[in-house]
C-alpha cells in the first residue's frame, strides 16, 4: 500500500518515520521542502505538491494545522482532490471543526471518495513512540482497510462513529487537556508564591487523586523551565476555540472551557504561541 | 505504641483498620458513637473523649472534617490537648488551612507538644488500599518517629516542610482536583450533548495526554451513574475555599480556582454535597 503523507511538523515527521519503520511505501510533502528530507533520506517520495501526493498513494494522510489549512490541501488548485481516483482514501489527521470535517467528508463523497477524520492524542512523546491515541470518524469498513496504518502510528485506535465524530472526541479530548494543564499551572503558582519546594510539591501530588498526563508528562518540564514544544501553545489555542464555538452551538457554554480558551488565546497573544502547553504558566506574573 | 484516632469517617475508618492491620494498638473515637463498632469489634479500644484518647495513646491521630473540628477536637473541654503530656505528638491528617495549622502548632508546643500536619490525597481507594500519598508539615525527627504509622497508611508519605507546610501542598493537590473534576465533567457534558457514546470517549481520552486520575477512577462511575461518595461534593468545596482563601491571600486569585471553587459550592448548596465529586455533572442541566 502506498501512502501519501502531508504535514511533516512535530506530530506529522514522528508519525511518517513509523509508518516508514512499519514497512509502507511513503510520498511525502510539506509546506517547508526542507522538512521532507529527513525522510526522504530514509527512501519516502517527496511530492510537488499535493495533488501528485494523491495520484501516486492509495491512502492520504495530511495533518497540518487548522480547518483553512485542511480545505487548502485538499481543495485548492494542485490539491489533493485534484489527484484523486476511485478507491484512494483521504485521512485527516489534524484537529479541525467537526462541521468543516463533515462538509469535507461530503465533497469528497461526490468525488467517490471515502474520507475519515482521524485526529490524535498523546503529544510529541505519542507520536514518536507510536503510542497516540487515534479517535476516527467514518464509515467502518473503511476505518477497517486503513487499520494497519493506524496501529503503526498509535496504541489506542478507536472507530467512535460516523464523519466528523473523531473530531468531536477530540474536542473532548482538548477540554479535558486544557483543564488539566491549567490545574497544573494553578497548583505551581500557588506553590511557588506559597514558598513551597516545587520538586517536592509535583513528586507528591503527582501520585495521587490529582495525578495526570499533563503532571507526569509536562510538570517535570516546568520544573526545569523547559518551554520547547511537545505540543504548541498556538494549538493548543486552536483546539479550545473550536471546543468553544462547538460548546456555544450547542447551547452549553460551559465555564471551565470558556476560560481555557481565553487564557491560552492570551498566551498566545503575549507571544508564548511558540511554547510547549506547559507554557501558560508563563502567562502569570507571580 | 499505643495509637489515637479521631474520626471514623470514609477515610478515617479505612486509615485506623489499616493500623490495626498493622499491629499497633488502637484507641478510637468519634462524635457518632456507632462508627467505633467494626473497629472496637476487632480489638480497638473506645474512649470517652478526645482526651482520654490523649491520655491513653502515644501519637493522637485526628481526621475530621474542617478547621473548626480540629480545633475542637484538639482544644475543646474534654480535647486532645486536656490529655496530653510531654513526648506525646499530635498528628492532624484533616485538610485544613495552612494558617490555623501554624495557630495550632504554637499552641501545642507551648505545652511542650509536638504536632505533624499530615493530610492525605488518594480517596476512598487509596485509603483502604494503604496507598494514600501523605504530606508532612511539621519537625522532621517527628516525622522520622512517626514514619511507621504513615507506612501503614499510604505509599508516598513525603516531608514537605514546617508545620502548615504539608497543608500547603494539599492545597496545590485540591487546586488539581477541583479543576481535574471540572474538566472531566465539561467533556462529558459536551459529549452527551454531541451524542457521542460516552463509553467510547471515556476509553479513548483516557489514555492519551487527557489521562488524569480523575477520569480513570470516577469517569466508570459517572457512566454508571453511581454518584456514591468516595470523596464528598461538601468536602471538596471546603478543601476549595480553603485554596480560594489561601490564592486571595498571597495576592494571586487564580481565576481556574475560583471557578471551582464557586461550582463546587454551588453544588453542595444544589443538595448535591453528599454525593462523590464526580456528582459535579449533576449541577449541570444538560
Amino acid at each position: 500500500m502506498k501512502v501519501g503523507f502531508i504535514g511533516l511538523g512535530i506530530m506529522g515527521s514522528s508519525m511518517a518515520q513509523n509508518l516508514m519503520n512499519a514497512g509502507f511505501d511513503l510520498v511525502v510533502d510539506d509546506v517547508v521542502v526542507s522538512k521532507c528530507e529527513p525522510l526522504s533520506a530514509k527512501g519516502a517520495r517527496v511530492a510537488q505538491c499535493c495533488a501528485e501526493v494523491a495520484r501516486l498513494s492509495d491512502v492520504i494522510i495530511s495533518i497540518v494545522l487548522d480547518t483553512p489549512d485542511v480545505e487548502a490541501v485538499l481543495f485548492d488548485p494542485d490539491g489533493v482532490a485534484e489527484g484523486l481516483s476511485s478507491g484512494k482514501v483521504v485521512v485527516d489527521m489534524t484537529t479541525i471543526s467537526p462541521e468543516a470535517t463533515e462538509e469535507f467528508a461530503k465533497r469528497l463523497a461526490e468525488q467517490g471518495i471515502d474520507m475519515l477524520d482521524a485526529p490524535v492524542s498523546g503529544g510529541d512523546k505519542g507520536a514518536r513512540e507510536g503510542t497516540l491515541a487515534i479517535m476516527v470518524g467514518g464509515k467502518k469498513e473503511v476505518f477497517e482497510r486503513c487499520l494497519p496504518l493506524f496501529n503503526a502510528m498509535g496504541k489506542n485506535v478507536v472507530h467512535v462513529g460516523s464523519n466528523g465524530d473523531g473530531q468531536r472526541v477530540k474536542t473532548a479530548n482538548q477540554i479535558v487537556c486544557g483543564l488539566n494543564i491549567l490545574a497544573m499551572t494553578e497548583a505551581f503558582l500557588f506553590a511557588k508564591k506559597a514558598g513551597l519546594d516545587l520538586e517536592t510539591v509535583h513528586k507528591v501530588i503527582s501520585s495521587g487523586a490529582a495525578g495526570s498526563w499533563m503532571l507526569t508528562n509536562l510538570g517535570p518540564k516546568v520544573l526545569e523551565e523547559d518551554y520547547s514544544p511537545g505540543f504548541k501553545i498556538t494549538l493548543q489555542s486552536k483546539d479550545l476555540r473550536i471546543a468553544w464555538e462547538s460548546l456555544q452551538a450547542l447551547g452549553i457554554p460551559l465555564e471551565g472551557t470558556q476560560l481555557t480558551n481565553r487564557l491560552f488565546r492570551e498566551a498566545a497573544e503575549k507571544g508564548l504561541g511558540e511554547q510547549g502547553t506547559q507554557g501558560l504558566i508563563n502567562l502569570f506574573d507571580v
